[in-house]
């Protein structure tokens, strides 16, 4: 039997960019008040318009400490569109008061382990072999299915929470503990764990998960989103504890921001 | 039996920044005295004021080594309280001739070990249903009880101590010995076993834990309060070999500061 | 028995180098439309040569994120050819505004795992001494057949594809997994798996391994080709579960970008 | 029975900075002569009283390779006068042509498992309890007494060797082998072993320990001086042979210099 | 029995220091063709000069890719000499548009496993205590032996070959794999096999090994030279398979670069 079975079904959405980048304070100042206005005029009215894209929207952060001062966040329909949005930023004339110190590629995915067993379960009893034509037009319509129940969620509006916490993360590929060496069971059981988890924090974080193997240096991205931060450290710290996180995450750096709306600009970049 | 009775109880208090500045000396040194003297003179005095806030102040130290010429400890009521903390800083006309090297966010953090063994013992032995109405009302009211218990230290005010220790921290997650994995009753005995060596140094040392998960790129922040530096280095190798420590701490960068008062700041300037 | 009938033939063939480039954006900004556009124009000009190489072309993506705005790939004949590609850029005034962030220096590789076992099979079965003067004449006619019969694929032109996906990789030398401790026949299959996969999506995307021992940080350099990005990662994430990539295969940094033609260059360059 | 007795004490003195500067040479050679020599003159002279400060010196060297041109070494009596001695170089107009690229925080120290073994032993024949008074009182009579006889060795003054090694350490806590988990009859006899090595070598090299748990980023500094640099490599690899060293000791990055005094300033920085 | 007859025995020829730098394309070219054409003389005649230092010398190398642009290797007689060496690179105007990205201190050494065991093994055999002065007598007569017939390879000339490949490497220290802990006799059975492979390739590539323990961050350093750099991949390739570098070879950056002479320096800086 083939080994292929043992990969959980995706399907995804939006493609998501994340850039963080710190104020050039000290040229920033250097400027006259009334060229400083002008150009956060300029940034606020493009900032306004991205903001309102609905699925095609921009968000921005101002983050704490010294990984960044600011962040976009931008949920496009492809990654030409993600350029596009990367070339309009650049070419606002306070770009040349910011400095990019990251960025993180991805798209919005949701991972079917259900639907995944279930559907290769009934094909492999119905006895079709795995990527036959049959096979695969199964998985298709299954798909296919998912995408039109999922499509919120797939193509989400930016939440309008206070606060962010994005971080990268994967799945550990150690000597002795191997997720991707774990039986496609044993996987669903503990993501399913992992879910309930989240279930209980439904009411207070809203969370976005995005795929970035094969589009950055992590295998996946979460964003939060949140009124209160705190509650990013009670979710992440309860997770830290199941055994999904336990044995197998691995985390790479934290960004924590507070929502920064067009309108807020000016405060932001007054010196 | 669900497996979150193993997460320990926590609570929090003041939002806490921490920022590392090296001083770019040549620039600074190519102002002229009058200028340098209404800078300090403008720093000295916002200084002053963050020191005074008491709950919500900020305390200059004095870094030695390359990491940073100095830190900023910013303690606050959350996280909008220190991003206008950061701002502040940043809008001073010294940060011109500031460069910030790192950072690190947190919150005073209290681990309830023995609360939560008590607490989760007793409504198992009553048949409440983990994570049901009775049960999170009984949790929340332990909680309640002691954040009011513990007041003083969730909310703290700078020690005076003349030299600050900071360094964040991790609890392992290893292929073989991993703490998330290891049982509450066990981790409970090695942090009372741990707790034992600091109140040997109480009278040297005041210590005051950050919790940073989900915050920041390492689960912990420690900083330790001293007269003299030397009490870091024996309490922190006494740790060493305690069991929470040997086997399970990791440890990121060690910064070791002096404090440097708003009426030091013309001295520690002078050029 | 010598242990050398354990390493598996391979044949090169093009020399390739990767550049990855931030544009210095405030820079260019800072410049006249007129100089902008003579630098443009000497820029797309030269592009525009280097892209109708042939065996022996260049390409330029815009990358997506801040490891860089754009990336050369060139292929050439040889090291030296690369070395004048690499100075030709350089030499562009359009160099001027760019700053080199990473690059990647590999040969074009065809690993033959099925040749080499069953020539040092037949070999070994004929009574013939490895590294003997036969074996090396044997092994020789062996390479030099392969690489007449993959010329095209030794020699490539580069693909049309809209997006690229470039990324370095290692086998895993682990103290209890080590790729290079497996025997030839476990490797051979682990291989021929791997390859099913790709061969599944053969239609969809094209790929060109180059080798880098003694060249390059990694042992391994990927590129993709696709018209969709979303294929790089499902391609990725299937064999992240198949055995040899499970448990041996450690990944860099991972770079994507959208092919850019001369032509599309006075675009990408607007300010 | 507490685990205490497992921590082996130590004794401290001098306290040391190393800072490591790179020359900005092209911006040095833009001054003009008379500049230059103006500068020279300044540093020179407050090398020449730095040098001669007995146990409370500093010593200049030259470093070979990129890591920095020049490594001041600092010894001083406490933090706040290593302050002052960071201060006071940062004051030099040739701090405007220098770049710190690195440093180290650390303390003169004494490992005592000697003492200590023989002191725990003594005392709890006597039935002494751990971390009682008497049991403090006779560590404290110890440690008095160790202070005093090793005086030299606590406070010494720069050897006049031409040649210095600087490189900071680590003793592994590995999952499997941690030296913290070790006895601590095993750890001195390790000790002991690894001491015996540096006794071959005492005519041709001299070794001063410093402790920086606490301090900065590794567990201790060692400073190696001799008058032919051969002698580090010889005395270092073949105490990689060791088994303190071959299974405990993690190394960070090695500093090699040339004792460059006062009066060698000029040609130093000759043009 | 003393652990140290374990260590093999080393006899070590010239310092040797690689230099990796980057040339400041911009700034290079913002020059007058007069003031270009003036500093590239005086390089070029200090590179002739270098060049044909016979035992002495140094060679410059065009480097591929962004890790630098060209690379100075400088052997000397010692390490005051190399510091001069550094020097009188550093003071070239031509430095002013040199950025040094990297470096490596090292030795030329020949580690004699096969003499060891011999001498050893007789002196043991003799009776004769290991580190008493008759056995320290028979050691030194070895080494000076040994010098004495490797003279010429203690002391090479620079390989008069096109390419250069530079990598440094370390052998590993896991926790359960350990070079430092395996037998002597095992040890120089794994050398030996892994210096097999290399005679094979003795008439394609040159190898110079250092030794740089004490001296930088790995513990050797090895350069390749050869007419066609495919043999670098072929050679390393073929020996990561073999025992020694299999299981217990790390390896850190590696440097191609192509021979670039004082006659070929108006042609590798022209703009």
């Amino acid at each position: 039997m083939s080994a292929l079975p043992e990969v959980p079904l995706t399907i995804e959405g939006a493609s998501v960019l994340h850039q963080m980048m710190r104020i050039r304070w000290s040229v920033w100042r250097g400027l006259s008040a009334a060229e400083r206005d002008t150009i956060v005029a300029e940034a606020a009215s493009a900032l306004a318009g991205l903001e309102s894209g609905g699925r095609k929207a921009s968000a921005l952060y101002s983050l704490l400490g010294h990984k960044g001062d600011v962040m976009f966040v931008h949920f496009r329909d492809n990654f030409e569109e993600l350029h596009q949005a990367e070339l309009a930023v650049a070419r606002l004339r306070l770009s040349d008061y910011l400095d990019v110190t990251s960025s993180y590629l991805s798209m919005v995915e949701l991972g079917l382990y259900e639907s995944t067993q279930k559907t290769y379960s009934a094909l492999i009893e119905q006895g079709v072999e795995p990527f036959s034509e049959p096979w695969n037009a199964a998985v298709e319509e299954t798909l296919t299915r998912q995408r039109e129940a999922m499509k919120v969620r797939l193509w989400p509006e930016i939440p309008e929470a206070k606060y962010i916490c994005f971080y990268p993360m994967d799945r550990r590929r150690g000597e002795q503990k191997n997720w991707y060496q774990e039986r496609m069971a044993d996987r669903a059981r503990m993501m399913h764990e992992h879910g309930m988890i989240g279930r209980r924090y439904a009411g207070e974080v809203r969370q976005i998960i995005t795929g970035s193997i094969g589009f950055d240096d992590w295998e996946w991205g979460v964003d939060l989103f949140a009124e209160d931060p705190l509650v990013f450290k009670k979710l992440i710290y309860e997770m830290r504890f199941d055994e999904v996180s336990a044995v197998y995450a691995l985390f790479g750096t934290f960004y924590v921001g507070i929502r920064t709306r067009s309108e807020d600009l000016p405060v932001l970049l007054a010196v």
